[in-house]
Formats: structure tokens, C-alpha cells, sequence
């Protein structure tokens, strides 16, 4: 059911934080034991099988090389566990990924090339096929992805900064969607279509990482621990970017840069192996494939060494970066624009939402028209794929005519940026702008595709476009004395590169992947400050292109802070806190806790020692108390209650009498109208045989996988009676009617009601209940840059704010999301923070709709309940239809 | 007297953890709150005078341009507090002295080969010159940071690790320091000696940070924020390495790789914008000197770029990196020997410390006679500096002879490769082993140095050798078919200079930084593979450099957990933690205050609800607790004691008389001899007026910087009584008698120690008492890793180990140190992990032999005490001695 959810893509529904916390307990716990279970299990067998194996061997031949064999073997499964064995075979699959998914695309496009070159006599059919060829593509890539996996669609590196944030979006990270994505992605970005393979790289590399974790958890139970596969993601976000650039060092710092917000250093030696391997791995395939002669860089650009650039260059380096700063920004902007202008249109949405695959073949036919080589396309360059164009920007010849004499000689693709007519800069600006918008509206097509390429080469191109500029207003260079230099352009165009992808993604990183892609660092400095300050631009403007993406996806991940606002160190946490916190105490009884259940919206409830003292002993799971209430006040304690009367009652009369069973089961039948299954919410604890009663120490998170061997515990048809109802109104099930117990319910709907106001006076017992007994807790004064820290260091989701052992309040994700966005919004040094007018109003309720609108219809219910203690016909009919 | 202890360099006096959450407290809150007074106050002040000036230039001709410069200087003024501000100040301010140190270190090195050039006539004369020079100038290094500041000594990085971490080592961040490092510095390196720059520049940059943080304060209140200044110093190391490099982004990773446990990426900008700001400001410094051309590396190499390397040379760059990891771990094993050897030799470790500058001088005079180029120098090229020697290295021409015919024309300074006698490759040999060995033991000499740029020309070298015998072995080059493609030795430099660099500091992040020196990149793949490799190898072997250092100086730092050692997984806290916890309770009297003080060893101790509960509600400084115990066994309450008993007399006797003033002067003189001042430790919360009645919330270290507008206590005189004499025995001061109260303290002995015995019985009262309400909890079950991830994320010093809010246990840094140790000594996969052992008699003492010590000298008191209850000589004449 839950797999349902997600594929319909309710990302809400399937989204939950604290994860954290839970590892720390239960599943730590679990874990632990189950590792030790099962390494003496395995050890046993080992020894058996040993002993066996060099019984065997000592009857045969060869024994000693056999034997010698055996144990090399032993050893390299062994070794196996080693994190050393786990990147190389990680990065090897990913370079053999990359190396493949690149081959496939040039030959979409050679196919491209060679169709429209072969109709060459009419240009209607060519036309027809330019433009069919990446329709066909994209739509198939859309409806492939669609039917098989609709995560797969995007970039991916907002889920993977969301998972690695510690979030479980587990279905973010299955086979059937490595499948999706890397055939969805091939075909997409064979169209030719302006599209990345960055971003869905990091998260193909994820998906190999969590697929190759699964699978060798055959060989060693290590690899099922959850701390050390985030260790690992992180380090496979590294293996993407590398194996897709060849860039070992800026995939690693990228990949720390867009998805991390600690990063531990004791990793960082994972991501380097592993991208570097899959680099090398990558290239020598090349090399192998007798493409390259040697290794070098992808991108291998020739600018001269002794003398890169002159000093006073400096400034257009420096406009470079100012002007992509905005670039960036304004990219970002315009990728929501789009975004959100179809959502809003409501009938054009509902139209695309019909049709799905409307939309990206509609893109497609737009953006393949415009580029047709000669239609349109003539003026901006689109007979070039995108790494032809990229190879062409980064030339190191100038295009600009050097006075008169000489020319540029357009061989090769170059020649596509030569128009009879018009002028470079035309083609060049005309190639900029189009690009543009093309690249902003082709990323938002529902296929795997990134943008990262697009914007790099219109960067490239931009930085060309001044570098040809320079070279015209100074066509013997700037250096006075000696030697002419003249300008490079080529330099130009790697500056723009770094600095408007930089811009795009807030990352500075860009400069090392630049390097890494051209093979020179001759332009460091130029190519640092520009990134620099296109950051600073861009930053300032716009959130980065993926955090707007996790906020077009609404997925939970907490903002950054923004640069230098000082008022975040004045802001306190007494300022954004929730002080009116929903608990439960020790001594409390059960109607307290459907109470508290029945109005409270936070996944956990504080576990007070008693309202007086306030002294916060732990935190439980909202389920936990659920199950706990449909505990007791579900049919077999009821059945229990009714056997104890019985025998009161048989003791009473002295006489025995056996019901007739037929007569029972009618009953229960009649019943069955009225009743609601608990399951969903109460299978986690719901005291099955199998269950150990643990020690009261641990926590849960609300949304447990569970373990196929645990059976479902046997409660379909409950009857939980009208309490119950109001908490868990959800489909019934009344399938199965086997029942063990040797007493019949034959109680009305008001005796039951009535047990149930008995039962809900009894003190609660928690002695079953998993605790959280050390939830995160703060002090009042902690300030928000503070909170904000420890919350992203730990993934918490909420903390409680404690003065010496009181519980004064709580914070969560929710409130100092609020907090830092209102933080951020205002400019300047304030005094007086401007979340302290909160203080006060923050007791009344300031929950989300969601969860208000969660409550409101409990409240509903509860009232129903309230003025009608007595069958409900429209409930009841409710139930007969399922359960028909 | 902090003061005097830290210039000892006794740095277990002057350290302390728990940083973190102090500022969490105490520290934010006061801060705040003065903050707020402050930002009140100064607008208020700017307000005031605005009004004036308006006022004022309302008046004058040129009124309009008059406001406007003040508003832009207002503007400028408010834009102080900016973050960028600050780092570019910082970037230019580094960049500044990294180059006036570069050219005061050339001058110097000049002077030397100039007064070695003349003296060419007479050998013993040269020698003489060759020897002296460096002796004088090392000598006086060595003289001048031990008088000036000893912290300056090294190269710091171990330091500015353990600050990041969070613990305070303020002695280390001081103008002094940065005098004495500067100056120190640039006597060493221009001494000759095989010293490196590095490590002192991240040191350096960091004082300025601090220095400049100070300076700042001056304009906004902002750089006050402790958790801001720890984010600046990251910045500042970033600094520090990319100014003496010119290297920003090698700078900033390595910086993280060095200091970090957990980086904030969101730092991630300050460092790089910084460091390339000074980068750029460092090389433009060069150009403006007419040094360079233009801004290029500093040391540029010009290797071929279309075929830098075949695919076959890369088992030789792999034999480099194996070779390299070994060589490193060597070289950290060696450095730490000498370190040991010299400690461990009694007589010579006397003889040492008190002619401390012969150490240095001996060592300089016998590197600088090896290196004497007319004698043993001649056969390892012992008249290059180190620069000189790196680029020769770095040269792209092949130095062994190719084929007979032609030979590598040796001019300028690679002559010094060459002898006519022996091969180049025996010289080679020579520089590596002799620079091998001299290089760590120079490291060895108390003087501001670090070891990275002679490791890193040894690693060269090493390369050199390598690729001299690639050459000499395949003197056409490996590569098949087509062109002929010669191997470069160069490139092997590169591939050796990183690789060794990398294994002794045990980062990656050395082959960014060689790209960056160089202005290459074309080796990237080589470059990569060889340092992972050699990183491999020398990280299981030996701790880095500066774990090593860290560990010899004893500085507090947590260790890293090994490269894939499962157990850690395993262990659990409950394994390591110490059961038997040290608490107080709520309801508990001074007794217990006071027999738990002289028993336990931890910082803070335990707050509980009760015994029976064991409800955790928060942890108290001893220092607190001890401050309460004198308070309430103080003489001012036994004053108040006396005045209320006198008043009582009164009111019996209703009769008044004047004590005679002189009587009771005398008496108070007499009882002088056994007054005992609780200055020291009760300070922090003794009630003078000035202290406002906190709100029992928070916590303070124990070793507070007494604010210098806070009046000491006036309690000189106080005549604490046996009780508290046991706990604070320190210099008892007893010049000034003043005391205000009107009645005079007549007790006897006898009778105070009576009095003290009804005081203790008293219940505590904590309402004065600092106590942190939200001490870090653990449970029973979480890993070792993850403790070990926690304690690094929040720099703790120890945490609680609860069960739903009954405290259990603690560890504390100590036992998680052990505890890593153990599990990295044990290889393989356990399934028991080793540590489980302990979880039964972890319970009896583990305290260190530092804090039993102190317990012991505490009991040893207390028995004394509790032996003889009266009047004591030997006390009293110890403290008659001091006040005559």
C-alpha cells in the first residue's frame, strides 16, 4: 500500500525525518543483535563446512593446491566486507555505466546526423526527420520512465541531498528505478535535446551503491548497517560526478558541495578512491576503445603556459563572473517560472496531466524546430551536438578577425559558428539566449536529465562571446612590453564555463571540474574569482537550482542559513519554540492518552514524569501510544474481560454451559459491520508470539518496514469498539474469522462502550512501549545559528527545550524552517530579532494545515462520537460496502 | 597565574573540553544579553549624534556633501560587520606577510651563497660561513620564540586541529604568538635548513584571524560569537595554506582534510573566497616586483600536454605511491623517535633543558656541515636551496643520457645534479636518504617550522629517481606505435612530490595542491592513484604528522576511528561507559556536596532528581559546587551567624556593648595563620553585588577568563575552616583586613568546626548555581561509531547514558579514547567486540592516573582532617609564612 502511495508520486506520504533518532535506538539495537546472531551463525558453519572441505581434500589428489585454493578463496571473501572492495567494484560498474551510456548517445546522434544528412535533397523530409528523431526519443524516454519508475524522473540530486539530509525515500533507490533512469536517460539526451547526464549520474550512482550494498550483504552482514550505506551514497554522489566528467577531485568536492551539509572527513578518502578509479576506469576504456591515445582530459584544451593571461584582463574576468552571477539566478528563477506557470493553469494542467506525454513532445518539437540547421538554427550553431559545441568554445584560436589580413579558418564544427551573412557575435549572442530558455524549459520535461551540461556550455559560451570581444578591442593583446600576447578567448570561454554553472548550482567546486575537464589550471585564478563572484550574485538572488527543485518537490530539507545575516546569532530558540508541548505522563491514564492523540500533530509526544514536575523522561512514537490505546481496548482484552466474567460467573452458578458455536459465530458476523482494523497503525507492537518484550528503551519511527518472516499479527476483525474508531477509521478487513477463544463477544454496542469508558480509566501501563528515553534536548537560550547546526548535524526532526530537567517547549524542523526563512528575508543587523514577537503568540497554535486538517477531522469524529454513543448507520454502511 | 602556567607549556593545566556546551549556555546567554545592551546603547549613541551632525551640517555651505560622505562612511562602517570584510582583510593581510617572508627568507639565503661566494679562496673559511650562518640565525630563532612565546614553536597545525575541535588554547592566539611565529619563522627557513613554511602559515593566518576578529570587535558586536570566530579560524587555515602556496583550492582541502572532523560545507566558501582572494593578492605581489610576467604558478612546469603519459607508465607512478606510503610512515616514525629518544635519555634531556639552545645549534651544525657543498654536498647537490632544488626537480627535460650522442646540457642550477665523478642517479640516491633523515630531524628543533615542503622536495626527488630510471630503461619511450613520445622524469617528480607529501599528512588533498604549484594538471590520473596508494599504505602503518605531534605534545584530541574496522559497529556504549557515576541530588545537604567533591574526578557531576529516580535532570560544574561549599562554609555566613546569635544575646540581655575594635583585630591577626583563601575556585559565583541571581540554566567552565571589569571577590580573609581547607589548600593571601561587618568572628576552632559540621548537614540550595540543564544523553546501545560521530560533530566532552531519564552511566572522551584504541589495534571481523570485557568491571576506578592523583592528595586531606581536628602547625606556619 505504501508502495502505491509512492509511486503516485505523494512524496508527503512516504516522506519522514528522524531517522536518526530511530537508529539510535531500536534499530541500532536490532541490528546488533542480529549481527551477532547471525556472525555465530555463520562462524558455526564456516567451521563445519571447513572441516568437511579439508576431510574431503585430504582423500584427493592435488590436496595441498586445492586446500591452498580454498583458502585463497576464504580470504577474498573475507575481504570482501572491506569497504576498499565495495568503491572498486563501485566505481568500475559506473565507468563501464557512464562509458556505455556515452557511447549509446553518440550514436543517437550520429544516427541523427546521418539521417539528416542522407535527406539532404528535400528539406521538408529533413526537416521531418530532425525533428521526429528527438520527439520519438524524449517520448519514449518519458513513457518509459513514467510506467516503470516515476522517480526516476529529474535530476536526482535534490533526492539524494534530501536522503542524505537522512531522510528514507527508499523508493528512490531500487533496481526497477536504475533501470528507469539510465534507459530513460540515454534515449533523452540521444535526442539532442539541451540536457545533462550529471545529476541523474549522481543518483545512478547512488542507486548502484544502495543495489551493490544489497547484494553483498550475501557475503558480510556489515553492509546492512544504515550509518555506514549513508557513508557510502555520499561516497557513490562522488563516483557520479566523477565517472561522468573524468574529474575525480571536483566530483568529490561537488558532490560534498551540493549534497552535504557536514561532510565527515573520514569519508573523504571514499569518495576520492572510488571517483578516481571509476575516472581512470573511464578513460582507459576510451583509450581501449582507440578513441584517445592516451589518457587525457575530456575536453583537452591548448592554451599557451607561459603567458595564460595578462593582469589587466583581470576585470573582464571578473565581469565574466558578475554577469553569470545574474545568469544563474535568473536560470533558476526561470526554471520555476515555468514550473509553476503550468502548474497554476489549471486547465492546461489538467490537459498535461491526462496526456502526459504531451508536454515533452510538445517541448521537444519546439526546441528541435528552432534548432533545424537551416531553418533558424543556422544562426545560432544547432547543427552541433552539445559536446561538439563545448569542443568548439573552448578552441584557443580567436574567431574575431585580426585585423585584416588574416582570418580565422572555420574547418571542421567550428565552421557551424561561421555565417556568410552575419557576424560571430550575432551567431554567438543569438546561440546564448536561445539556449537559454531552451535549456530552462527542457529540464523541466519529466525525463531523467540534468542541467548542469546546458548551462556550462552556455556559459562557455558566454565567456566566449567576451573573450571574442576583448580580442577585437585588443587585437595585439594587453601586455605593453616585449613579447605580443594575444588574447585567448578560448581561456574566456572556460572562466564562463566554471562561473555560470557555478552560479546555477552554488557551488564553487565548478572551477575544479573545469580544470579537470580541459586539462589545464593555467586560468586558476581567473576562473576562481569569477566562480567567486558569481556565487556571490548568485546566492544573494535565487535560491541554488536544486534547492529550488526541493521546494517545488516540497521535499523536507531544511534551508541553509544565508550569508552573514548576523541576526541569526540574536535569534533564540525560546523565540521560535512551541511552548504549549502535547505530553503524556508516567502516571497517567488512558483517556489522557487518547486525549493527547486526539489533538496533538507531532510524530513523537513527550513522556513526562508527572505534570507537576515536568521532568522530561523520553519521548514516544505517536503508534506506539495508538497501539497502546488499541491494546486496550481491543477485542482480545475484551474477550479476556468477558472470560474473567464468565468464570466469575460460572463460579457463581456452580453450572457449566457450552454456547452453541453456530449460534456465536452469527454474532460475530452480525458484528462484523462495526468493525475497524487496528493493524496498520499497531502491528509494530501488538504482543505477537514472536515478540520479545523488549527493555523500555527505544523508538520508532512511524513508518516501519516490516520484516517479511514477522507474521501480520492476527486482528483483522477486531472489535475496538467506538474509541478505537475514532483514532483508526481505515479500510476494515474481515476476511479471515478464525478465533481461538473459547468465549463468545457477545456484548452490545453499549456494554461495549461502556467497558471502554472503564478501560479508559485504568492507568496506563508503558512496560510493552518503546521509549526514546534520550530525545535531543536544548536550553532556551541556545541561538538559532546554534539549533540550526546541531539540527543539521544530527537530522533531527524535533528537540525538546528543557531547564533543568523541565519540559519547556519544542522545536521542530517545522518552526525553524520558519524561522531562518523569516531570518533571511529581513537584511541587516537588528536588535531586536524579528521572531521575538513569538515569544508570546508562539503558545497559541501555529501547527501546519496538513496536520491541523489531520486533527480537525479527528475532532470531528470525536464530536460524532460524543453526540452519538450509539450504532452509527452510516459508519457501519460505510464498512458493509468493503467489506462485501 | 593561568598566565604563567600555560608559558610553561603544562598543557593539561591549561586545557579543558566542554566548550561546546558552555557556550551553549552561560557563554550564549551573556553574550546575548550583551549584545543586546550594546546594540541599545550604540543606537542610541548614533542616534544622538546623527541628530547633531545633521544639525551641525544643516549649518555649512556644502551641507548635501557633507551628509553624503558621513552616510557613506556610516554605510562602510555598517558593512564592517560583514563576513566578506573580513576575509578579504584577512586574504590581503596574509598575503602581505607570506610574500615579505618569502623575500625576507630569499634575502637571507642570498646573503648566505653571497658570503659563501667570496670566501671562495679559503675552504675552512667557507665552512666556516656555510656552518655559522645557519647556527646564528637557527639559534637565534630558537632564542627568540622561547623568550617571546613558546607556543609559537612548530608548526601549529596540531594545534589549530585541537582548537577546531573546540577546546580553548587561548595562550595560542595572541599578538605575541604572532610576532614571535612570524619573525621565528622567517629566521629558520632562511637558515637553509630542510624546513617547511607551511605548517606555521596555517598558524599564522590563524592569529591574524583572531587578531583581526579583535580588531574587528572594535566596529560591530558580532565577532564576539564564539561559534563565528571557530568559523573564521577554518577560513584562516585555508588562508594559511593557500597564501604560502598560491594554492587556494589545494589550500582549502587541505585545511579540511588537516583540522576538520566534520566540515559545514556551509563554510566552504569563506575558506575558498579568502584564500583565493590572498592567492591573488600574493601573486600579484610577485608581478608588481617585477618578479613574473604575469600570474602564473610557482612552479611552473612545462610538460608536454597532448601525450603527457602512457598507459603503461602507470604501474611505475603505482610503484611510487607504494613506495611513497612506506617512505611516509617511515619519515613519522622517525620524527616521533628522535622525539622520544631525546626525551627518554635522562641525562641528556637535563642537560638540554638548560642550555636550550644547543639542541638547535648542534642539529643546524650538523645538516649544514653535510650540506656543505665543497665537501659531502657535492654529492647531493648540497648547494641548492629548497626551492632551487624543487624546480630542478620539476625540470621536463630527461637528465640520464639518452643513447651516447646526446647529453642533457646541465646549466644553471641543475649543475649541481651533476658531478663528474658519480652518476646522477647516486646523487639522487644520496639527496633522498641524506634530506630523509635530516629533514625529521630538523623538524625536531624548537623553532616555528613545519615539515610539508621537505617531505614534499624528498618526494620529488624520490619521483625523479623513478622516472630517471623510466627513461634511462626505455629511452624511446614506451608508447608503440606512431610518434615517438619520450618519458618525462618531471612528471614523475610530480607524481613523487605529491605521493610522499600525502603520506606523511595523510591527505588527498596534496595532488590539488601540486596541480596548483605546478600549473599542470595534465598528470591528474598518476597524481591520484599514487597518493590514494601511498595514503593507503601509510595510513595503516603510522598516524599523520600531526596525529603524531598531537600525541608526543599530549594535546586532547580525539582519534580517528580506522579505515574499515568493523567492530566499531559492534561496540556499544554500554561496553565502555563507566557505571558508577558521581552524582548529587536535588535534596542532598552540603555533606554529601562535599564527599562527592573529594571523591570523584570528572569536570561536572551529575545532577539527579533523587537516588531512588535517578532522573537525570542536569550536570554542575565542580567548580560550582565547590564555589556553593564555600559559600555556605564561608566566613561571611559565619559572620552572619555570629551577628544573628549576637542579636539574639542581645534581645536576652537587652543590653548593648561595643566589642573593643583593637581586641578584635588582634584576633582576627592571630587567627590569620590558618585562614585559607577560596579565591581561587570560588570566584565564579561568589554573590558580590555585581552578580545578578541567574536563572538556574547554565553552565561554565572551569577554568572562566575572569572579565577584567568584574571586581575580585573581596573575601582575602576569609576564614573558611577546616572543611573547605581540604578542598582548596592554595596560597592563602592575607594583605588586606578590611572588613566591613560589625561583629567580630570570636570563634574558636573548635567552635568553627562545630558550626561547620551543623552547616553541612543543611540541605544544598542551587538556586545561585549554574547548572546545565541538557547534558548530552546517549543510550545503553548506541555504537561506538556513532558515539565516536557525536562526540566529534559537537566537540563533547562526555555524555550521559540514560534509560528514560534514569542516568546509567558516562562516558567520557577518556573512555572513548581507550576504547577506539583497543578496537583499532584488533584486526579482523570479531564478533564479540574485545571491549565487551569491560562491561562488568568497567565499574571499579579507570580514572587516569592524573585525576587519581589529585582524589588521592583530596583523601589524604581528609584523612588528616578527620585524624586531627584541631588547630594544625604545619598549615598554619605554611600559611604564616606567606602573609609575613
Amino acid at each position: 500500500m505504501a508502495r502505491d502511495d509512492q509511486r503516485a508520486l505523494q512524496y508527503e506520504q512516504t516522506l519522514m525525518y528522524g531517522r536518526y533518532t530511530q537508529e539510535l535506538g531500536a534499530y541500532a539495537k536490532e541490528e546488533a543483535a542480529r549481527l551477532r546472531e547471525e556472525g555465530g551463525w555463520r562462524r558455526s558453519v564456516t567451521e563445519r563446512s571447513r572441516s568437511l572441505e579439508l576431510l574431503e581434500y585430504d582423500r584427493g589428489r592435488c590436496a595441498k593446491c586445492r586446500i591452498c585454493t580454498v583458502r585463497c578463496q576464504k580470504f577474498l571473501i573475507s575481504r570482501v566486507g572491506e569497504d576498499w572492495i565495495f568503491l572498486i567494484l563501485l566505481g568500475l560498474f559506473m565507468a563501464l555505466v557512464s562509458w556505455v551510456v556515452d557511447f549509446a548517445i553518440a550514436i543517437c546522434l550520429q544516427a541523427q546526423k546521418w539521417m539528416y544528412g542522407g535527406l539532404e535533397s528535400n528539406v521538408f523530409l529533413q526537416y521531418l526527420a530532425w525533428v521526429t528523431y528527438p520527439v520519438v526519443l524524449i517520448t519514449f524516454s518519458a513513457g518509459f520512465t513514467q510506467i516503470l519508475a516515476p522517480q526516476a524522473v529529474g535530476s536526482g540530486i535534490p533526492e539524494m541531498k534530501t536522503i542524505l539530509r537522512g531522510v528514507v525515500l527508499k523508493e528512490y533507490l531500487t533496481f526497477k528505478t536504475f533501470v528507469a533512469k539510465v534507459i530513460g536517460l540515454t534515449c533523452a539526451l540521444g535526442s539532442g535535446m539541451p540536457l545533462g547526464k550529471e545529476g541523474p549520474f549522481v543518483h545512478i550512482a547512488s542507486l548502484c551503491a544502495a543495489l551493490l550494498s544489497k547484494f553483498m550483504s550475501l557475503f558480510g552482514g556489515i553492509y546492512e548497517n544504515e550509518s555506514r550505506n549513508i557513508e557510502m551514497l555520499a561516497a557513490a554522489c562522488a563516483v557520479g560526478v566523477g565517472c561522468c566528467f573524468a574529474a575525480p577531485i571536483g566530483g568529490v568536492l561537488f558532490s560534498i558541495e551540493v549534497t552535504s551539509t557536514f561532510f565527515a572527513v573520514r569519508n573523504y578518502w571514499r569518495g576520492f578512491f572510488a571517483a578516481t578509479f571509476s575516472a581512470f576506469i573511464f578513460r582507459v576504456l576510451a583509450v581501449w576503445n582507440r578513441d584517445e591515445e592516451t589518457i587525457t582530459a575530456l575536453f583537452k584544451t591548448r592554451f599557451r603556459l607561459d603567458f595564460p593571461f595578462d593582469l589587466q584582463e583581470l576585470p573582464a574576468f571578473a565581469v565574466i563572473g558578475i554577469a553569470s552571477g545574474f545568469g544563474g539566478a535568473l536560470f533558476v528563477y526561470l526554471n520555476r517560472l515555468i514550473v509553476q506557470f503550468i502548474r497554476k493553469q489549471k486547465t492546461i494542467n489538467k490537459f498535461l496531466m491526462k496526456k502526459r506525454l504531451l508536454y515533452p513532445a510538445l517541448v521537444t518539437l519546439l526546441v528541435s524546430t528552432l534548432t533545424f540547421p537551416p531553418g533558424f538554427g543556422q544562426f545560432m550553431a544547432g547543427k552541433l551536438t552539445q559536446k561538439e559545441s563545448l569542443v568548439t568554445l573552448l578552441d584557443n584560436r580567436t574567431w574575431a578577425k585580426q585585423g585584416i589580413a588574416e582570418g580565422f579558418d572555420y574547418i571542421g564544427n567550428s565552421q557551424a559558428w561561421n555565417h556568410p551573412q552575419v557576424n560571430v557575435f550575432v551567431t554567438l549572442v543569438l546561440f546564448i539566449v536561445m539556449k537559454f530558455w531552451m535549456s530552462a524549459l527542457a529540464t523541466t520535461i519529466p525525463v531523467p536529465c540534468g542541467a548542469f551540461m546546458p548551462v556550462f556550455v552556455i556559459g562557455a559560451a558566454f565567456g566566449r562571446l567576451v573573450g571574442e570581444s576583448m580580442a577585437a578591442w585588443f587585437p595585439d593583446g594587453i601586455h605593453s612590453d616585449g613579447t605580443i600576447y594575444p588574447i585567448v578567448p578560448g581561456g574566456y570561454a572556460v572562466v564562463g564555463a566554471a562561473a555560470l554553472s557555478g552560479a546555477v548550482t552554488h557551488t564553487v567546486s565548478t572551477a575544479v571540474i573545469v580544470f579537470e575537464l580541459t586539462g589545464q589550471i593555467s586560468h586558476i585564478l581567473p576562473v576562481m574569482i569569477a566562480v567567486i563572484l558569481a556565487n556571490a550574485v548568485a546566492q544573494s538572488l535565487q535560491p541554488s537550482l536544486y534547492d529550488s527543485i526541493i521546494r517545488i518537490k516540497k521535499l523536507p530539507y531544511l534551508p541553509e542559513l544565508g550569508w552573514g545575516h548576523h541576526e541569526k546569532y540574536n535569534i533564540r530558540v525560546e523565540d521560535i519554540m512551541i511552548r504549549d508541548v502535547m505530553y503524556i505522563t508516567l502516571n497517567c491514564c488512558y483517556r489522557d492518552l487518547h486525549d493527547v492523540l486526539l489533538t496533538g500533530h507531532l510524530k513523537t509526544l513527550a513522556l513526562l514524569e508527572s505534570s507537576e514536575s515536568m521532568i522530561l523522561l523520553g519521548s514516544i512514537e505517536r503508534v506506539q501510544l495508538q497501539a497502546l490505546l488499541s491494546l486496550q481496548l481491543g477485542r482480545p482484552r475484551r474477550l479476556e474481560y468477558l472470560r474473567d466474567r464468565a468464570t466469575a460467573e460460572k463460579k457463581r452458578l456452580s453450572m457449566v454451559s457450552h454456547p452453541g458455536s453456530e449460534d456465536g459465530s452469527q454474532r460475530v458476523n452480525q458484528e462484523v459491520r462495526f468493525q475497524i482494523s487496528t493493524e496498520e497503525s499497531s502491528f509494530s507492537s501488538t504482543p505477537t508470539p514472536s515478540m520479545k518484550p523488549l527493555k523500555p528503551a527505544l523508538k520508532r519511527s512511524s513508518v516501519v518496514d516490516r520484516p517479511p518472516d514477522i507474521p501480520m499479527p492476527t486482528s483483522p476483525q477486531d472489535h475496538s469498539g467506538n474509541t478505537l474508531k475514532n483514532l483508526f477509521c481505515v479500510n476494515p478487513e474481515t476476511e479471515g474469522l478464525e478465533d481461538d477463544f473459547d468465549v463468545d463477544d457477545d456484548m452490545t454496542i453499549r456494554e461495549i462502550a461502556e467497558w471502554e469508558e472503564n478501560q479508559l480509566d485504568e492507568q496506563v501501563n508503558f512496560d510493552n512501549c518503546k521509549i526514546d528515553p534520550a530525545p535531543f534536548q536544548l536550553v532556551e537560550r541556545t541561538s538559532l545559528h546554534k539549533t540550526h547546526t546541531i539540527f543539521s548535524l544530527l537530522g533531527l526532526d524535533h528537540a525538546y527545550v528543557t531547564s533543568i530537567g523541565r519540559l519547556i517547549g519544542v522545536v521542530s524542523l517545522k518552526e525553524l524552517r520558519k524561522a531562518i526563512e523569516g531570518s533571511v528575508a529581513v537584511k541587516g543587523v537588528k536588535v531586536r530579532p524579528p521572531l521575538s514577537s513569538f515569544r508570546d503568540s508562539g503558545t497559541s497554535g501555529s501547527s501546519s494545515s496538513n496536520s491541523e486538517n489531520e486533527a480537525t477531522e479527528l475532532h470531528k469524529l470525536w464530536d460524532r462520537h460524543k453526540s452519538m454513543s450509539l450504532p452509527r448507520e452510516h459508519l457501519a454502511s460505510d464498512s458493509d460496502e468493503k467489506s462485501q
